[in-house]
């Protein structure tokens, strides 16, 4: 049964998003209909409506850092019923595929993010969508989209959540959160007793932060050019702030005289040339390790000599900060109810759906870390 | 008491050396005069004396991968006396340092090749030389200056063997062998039944192929602008061989294809942008390591975007393949013995110690792999 109800739809690049009533096709094999009750935002739904990224289709359903109910399942579909709380996941776990199989990586062939991080899986496996507004087919994003009342899901894309887990929270562990503390424990394996740099106190840092702290770090240094992040940062357990833009001499430089030599865990959660080159020089000669989050896919990148590495400097980098998402989510749930980490910190602003575009704008003008959207 | 010999002197960049009678002074505190027995070359030892690299002192005994017998110890020096083999050791381990103190790392502060790879330890510890011509002090070259029947070292650039072992064969374990054989061990950590590329198959890369094969690995790609390269290649364990000239696409393409997705461990032992793009390029999303041996520190680099890292690829380097020179030497030395591995096959040319301009002949022309220089 076509379900009909709101959703947030942009038509084109560079303009407000629409309100508007969408029929939601049930779903097929292997998927699931998705009641969402919360979603954040985070960058990444703002690229495909910048026009200067050219790479997106339209008209789009954005959305992936959400949390909701299982309306309906499609056939074949074994792990969810109705009434299951849920989490999608843009980082699919097929189970089958090389990568799924390997301990070694939370990479899935169902991912096809290495082709193009912008529009990928646009739609659902059969290559149809389940969205249609005003009779036109309307693209999904990520193999999510929240930004709608009701979504379809493939199951390789789902996670099942415990019945008390709190939605307007765990939504976050959709990307930001759970990109950040992975990045720290899974991908840059910090390890007791170390210092660490963190470069960009977003959500995505600010949660690299906790993953330090959880990690056991005992010095965790946080870097922005936004001094007001450090309030955060430091209630989080950064033990040193600083601002490149109130230094006198280069950022690195001056973490390196700070840790007499270098930190031991550099992780780039900020982007861009210039972090990327400082989160790497400001690491220890020996084993210092330098962890790319690469947030925003940048085009221009690092430049990096071999002998900046024969000095046992390594470079590494995560998506969805490593975890295998639907073995993992479950976990992660389970460990915010107990208190492990934090969320609450991360949440500045609950708005109703209906005002996406306002929030839109508090992201964009750095004054949100994290905004979450209720039905 | 000042000792008088043969000296192969570099007075000068851009021309032959000279060999020259030069007298050696008796050790110093902590320092140890060596009869040189065996000495190889190392394009390392090319460097100074190629005119379009200005960093280096004259004059200079060169040299860096030699063997030979201890003469007389310095005051203070325990761990070596008059007639032990021993073989110099360019890469220090003072045993103190906050590297040296870490199992992480084969890094020592007093080796300071992150500040220049070529002027480093041209003196001894106290500023001076041992070394004289014709009355002016020469300078010594990365704390071993080999190309000299006797020459003076730090009892920490100094490592004991096994009175039995065939110093015409074991100097090559004071650089390249090791570099590379070390690399794939410690620093790629190769794995049982893995896939490797090896880009560059001169000493350092065939020394890689068999560490490669030593760690189980099951494929070995062996790649290198120059064919005849590929006997020793597949003797040593290689799989296949393949010339980035002779074929008609891209290597990393071609690779991709043959593995079915990217190797799991790339070694670029070839330096310059381009082997080092194609290493990375080759390497499998999810696991995939690129290694970098660096053995010419180009100015120029790699460009890397952070994108290429999220998929879960690790970039790392290795400097003397990550081994406590200390420590490790005489192991690798006792392991050439029980035949783990195979020097010989490296040998290509034995010379006495009066042709060294003909050996950096054979060796700039690429005719070699190593050749061994003996008094
Ligand atoms: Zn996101
Ligand atoms: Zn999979
Ligand atoms: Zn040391
Ligand atoms: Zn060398």
């Amino acid at each position: 049964m076509v379900i009909k109800c709101k959703a947030a739809v942009a038509w084109e690049a560079g303009k407000p998003l629409c309100i508007e009533e969408v029929e939601v096709a049930p779903p097929k094999a292997h998927e699931v209909r998705v009641q969402i009750i919360a979603t954040a935002l985070c960058h990444t739904d703002a690229h495909p409506i910048n026009p200067k990224f050219k790479e997106a289709l339209f008209p789009v359903i954005l959305g992936h850092e959400g949390a909701g109910i299982v309306e309906s399942v499609g056939p074949g579909v074994t792990s969810f019923k109705p009434g299951d709380k849920v989490i999608p996941l843009y980082m699919a776990q097929c189970g089958k595929c090389k990568f799924c199989l390997s301990p070694l990586t939370n990479f899935c062939t169902k991912l096809s993010l290495v082709k193009n991080p912008i529009v990928d899986q646009e739609l659902m496996e059969d290559k149809t969508s389940r969205f249609t507004c005003k009779g036109k087919p309307i693209y999904h994003f990520m193999g999510t989209s929240t930004f709608t009342q009701y979504t379809v899901v493939s199951d390789i894309n789902l996670a099942k959540i415990d019945d008390d887990a709190n939605l307007e929270r765990v939504c976050l562990l959709g990307c930001g959160f759970s990109t950040g503390y992975g990045a720290a424990i899974n991908t840059a394996k910090v390890t007791p007793g170390s210092t660490c740099a963190i470069f960009g106190l977003g959500g995505v840092g600010l949660s690299a932060i906790m993953g330090c702290k959880v990690a056991g770090a005992s010095r965790i240094i946080a870097i922005d050019i936004n001094s007001e992040k450090f309030t955060k940062a430091k209630a989080l357990g950064a033990t040193d702030c600083l601002n490149p833009r109130n230094l006198h001499k280069p950022i690195q430089e001056v973490i390196i005289e700070m840790t007499k030599g270098g930190v031991d865990f550099a992780l780039d959660c900020a982007g861009g040339p210039e972090a990327m080159r400082a989160a790497l020089d400001c690491t220890t000669a020996g084993w210092g390790t330098c962890t790319f989050i690469g947030v925003d896919s940048e085009i221009r990148g690092l430049t990096i000599s071999p002998v900046e590495l024969i000095m046992g400097r390594t470079i590494n980098g995560t998506c969805f900060g490593g975890w295998k998402s639907i073995d993992s989510i479950p976990k992660l749930v389970t460990d915010y109810k107990n208190k492990i980490f934090d969320l609450d910190i991360l949440v500045t602003h609950t708005l109703p759906f209906d005002k996406i575009n306002e929030a839109f704008d508090l992201m964009n003008q750095g004054k949100s870390i994290r905004i979450v959207l209720t039905f």
